[in-house]
């Protein structure tokens, strides 16, 4: 396997955190002869930095937790000397790095040492840095971004210290998300969420199921800016001005999350080929356009699972990308494939999950879809601890391959995603949601599945038999017709409908003019379907229904 | 695709329940010209059989709930009716079926009218029978099998009005483990499980797996009797006296829960193929011998993934099975393809679920297998709410395909079991488990998933560079190394070990005899799988680890 060949090899390793440091612990576990050199310019490596906003919210004590191992043992240069035989260097600057002589020039921030090192093979861990906007000092007293351990002290101690009632968040990413709701909960600070775009999670999400989000969030007291450009941030004697292209919001303190760039000054400096979304290029075996040089990790362009590239800075994907290097290096075959970019984040109470593309990013790519939503129980319906959940399945009409998957609820959404996604992964299609198997019993699933049942609805609705419409789209001039019990209809009254129960609607689908338009609604979106069938089989021909229904939307 | 041809088709549906009446009204659907009747011989039919003993438990306050639609519906024949467009006839038996002129042959229980119908096609759909032990009468007032809602109003009943204070379940399947729970946890009743085989759970845990559940089915004071075959039960002045081949057990009521046979009475009378292991013989479009003659559910034998047959009585393959006959009838290609099994259990506070097939089973199979384990934190260890999960890989050491999976714990395991069951469906190997992607975020998931670390592991194990004991094989005349933290050392003594940190064991590993016979645990199996490998490289021969750790046999 050709480890013994490169037994004696000089890795340099650019980067200490997942990517970087999984890459050196395996290359020096299939090469214990190799003198590995990892380089961080910050003082605290090795952190899980996707539980920071946990510690802002108070969910974990300390963040030292996060510098942990499962057992307790603290992610420090020692540890990583002793247990993985490392030599890692932190607050180190790499200031130089010379290609053609293989040769890294390095300074240490604290003593100003410079030394020069060379070797074999060369790894880039650099990561992404994230985005401020414009004309912002990076050490304004007010506004800075959220990454690093000392940012999140920072914050946790002003609201320790009572200095902070009141923060704007731009950008309503996963970091926006998660920080609207550790400020929020156990802080009780008024949040002021602003995106720039029409919907939140904007590339996770498309709008009809961002509605169900904003619903939630705005019910937990976050205050929603939407399609909020923000212009300028003025400092005022009492906080700040947030200044947008449609309203000024005043506040006290503001975080900047609005993204990640990748950090490919050093790939640029070298040499090293950029691709069109600004992270560094790499083939399957992860080597850049250098044979030498690996890269790994925020910094690099992936391949998506339809072939187009993207940058996708996911924890999990560093983690196996560090991996397949460390194999690489000790001259394995593991490559590193596609990425679908399953990722879910936790809303309050909502957990909100998603894989592949969003219609809105599929049209970017030029993709066609058409979506199927449904809301289901996440359990079967009958066991005490049953959740909601709002799930949309994408797919693309001209070959019904799947195309993504988003789901919002309080129940289980990410067992889906992950089952999806991995199909997904296989180039998936409808038919095959059929195929899938999922273990049953009444506290853990339903009977049938979410995922089968949205299957088997997107194959309906391709068959031209019955059509489904969101609920985000502007009602037209039709028939608005509740199919649900008489119950129902008296406690949750739908506005402007009229109603027949489904259990009365095979008598009654003459009541209602053959040529009137008609969209049908009732709790879930399983007996609008029924009755939709009915309608076209009674002749009916422009018979539609409200997909994943009334219930989640105005619960 | 066929529908307009058959619209005016006769259909015969014999059963009720999941497989029959998702048959029925898909068949309907396409085809809402059909003629399609559904014989049933109870009076309550289409509930969630599942759910009963959460009813007997107390978590489902009536055993309407599991009768109901998810928006309360009742599913009487009056329902199937008014919504389904189906004639469903209760209490109805089929006394023959000349299948030659097509006549189905029929009795009411109630009212004894007796009258024929005509089919084009039929559709046996007759489900499974509890066994019951040979001499015991079917009415015996304190002995009973655990099927029906009727079953389940009865123990209850029993429960509610003091009547019963202990009972013996004679066998530790699906059914036995949730009885134990439902009697234990709510009505303090005290409950003696009877098992045949030296596990509980047998047809889905392998000894080792096993051992971990049965721990806490002690904990939470069910009475373990393995390895005891039920010889005669004795009725007493007080209860009875069952009677085993090593022990007699004192109890007052018993429930036989030894599993079901498929019931082929009608199939057999037909002269229709018996496959054998009891089933009714279909093939992918789920046709009995007869053309004419579909058959799902319970009733049939399915292809396991690795191509040999079995019977696997589970609701949510009935109902992929039902909708897939549905199609038929109306000419559609649908096929029911192979299924894996995944299956899952409550038990307490553990969930327990599997994929696959076990150890045990593989080589009934004449499969060859290894296996690896892990404890890890079902969601990123330094969250909170995270959980431990106990996790056994079984793969082909000859292939490296995977071919069984089980789990047992108290965080989540079924969504590990659905991703890789489906991953088994498509033959999926070893290295297939480096390409799973999971979505990640500290609340959900690890950063690296548990299955594409046992995945990595088993690789290791296969390259011959460390090996893994489970802690069922019984101990050898090895030295036990203990590489856990002095304070967990401290605080969790594990007997008879020596003890050296991993931190310390680079420097120390001299210290251990070079041909000494090595056995390293740890607490999880993650820092004994490092130590193994030092030694390897240091280079001891027989060294090996205790796979899983320590902390789940003990805690």
């Amino acid at each position: 396997m050709g480890e013994s060949k490169n037994s004696g090899l000089k890795i340099v390793i650019v980067g200490a955190s997942a990517a970087g440091l999984r890459a050196a612990s395996r290359a020096k576990r299939l090469m214990p002869e190799s003198l590995i050199t990892v380089i961080d310019g910050e003082k605290i490596i090795s952190y899980g930095a996707c539980g920071l906003p946990y510690y802002l919210s108070g969910d974990i004590e300390s963040p030292k937790a996060l510098r942990e191992t499962s057992w307790g043992t603290l992610r420090d240069p020692e540890f990583f000397k002793k247990v993985k035989g490392l030599d890692v260097r932190i607050q180190t600057i790499v200031t130089n790095i010379d290609i053609e002589n293989k040769l890294v020039s390095l300074v240490n921030k604290k003593t100003g040492d410079a030394e020069n090192l060379q070797f074999d093979k060369l790894v880039l861990a650099t990561g992404a840095t994230p985005i401020m906007l414009p004309g912002i000092p990076a050490d304004h007293q007010r506004i800075s971004t959220f990454k690093t351990v000392e940012d999140a002290i920072g914050w946790r101690k002003k609201l320790e210290t009572g200095q902070l009632e009141r923060i704007a968040i731009i950008g309503s990413g996963f970091i926006g998300i998660e920080l609207a709701e550790a400020f929020t909960t156990m802080w009780d600070a008024k949040v002021d969420l602003i995106e720039m775009e029409n919907r939140i999670l904007p590339k996770m999400l498309d709008t009809d199921m961002s509605f169900l989000v904003e619903k939630h969030l705005k019910e937990q007291g976050v205050q929603m800016h939407k399609s909020c450009r923000v212009t300028a941030i003025n400092d005022m004697p009492d906080g700040l001005e947030i200044v947008t292209d449609n309203k000024i919001i005043k506040t006290e303190y503001a975080i900047v999350g609005v993204g990640v760039r990748p950090r490919v000054e050093l790939a640029k400096q070298m040499g090293l080929k950029i691709g069109e979304y600004g992270g560094i290029t790499v083939n399957e075996n992860l080597q850049t356009s250098h044979p030498d040089v690996y890269a790994a990790g925020d910094c690099i362009e992936v391949e998506y699972f339809h072939g187009k590239k993207a940058v996708i800075p996911l924890g999990s994907l560093a983690n196996k990308q560090g991996r397949a290097v460390g194999d690489q290096l000790a001259g394995r075959k593991t490559r590193f494939k596609k990425v679908v970019g399953s990722a879910c984040v936790k809303v309050f109470d909502y957990n909100v999950a998603a894989t592949g593309l969003s219609e809105t990013m599929a049209a970017q790519y030029g993709i066609p879809t058409r979506a199927v939503c449904g809301t289901f129980n996440d359990i079967a319906h009958y066991y005490p601890e049953d959740k909601n959940i709002f799930l949309k399945l994408i797919y693309n009409p001209d070959t019904l391959q799947i195309v993504g998957f988003q789901g919002v609820g309080e129940g289980n959404i990410v067992k889906r995603v992950d089952v999806l996604g991995n199909l997904l992964m296989n180039e998936g299609c409808l038919e095959d949601l059929l195929d899938l198997e999922f273990a049953y019993s009444p506290p853990y699933a339903s009977v049938l599945d979410p995922l089968y049942v949205l299957g088997a609805a997107a194959l309906n609705q391709e068959e031209g038999v019955i059509a489904q419409h969101s609920h985000a789209e502007s009602p037209a001039n039709e028939l608005l017709l509740d199919v649900r019990t008489p119950d129902e209809a008296k406690n949750y009254p739908i506005e402007n409908t009229i109603h027949i129960p489904l259990e009365e609607l095979r008598e009654r689908v003459n009541e209602v003019e053959e040529n009137e338009a008609i969209k049908i609604i009732c709790s879930r979106g399983t007996r609008s379907a029924e009755a939709t069938r009915w309608f076209v089989e009674a002749g009916h021909k422009n018979v539609s229904y409200v997909r994943g229904g009334w219930f989640m939307l105005n619960k």
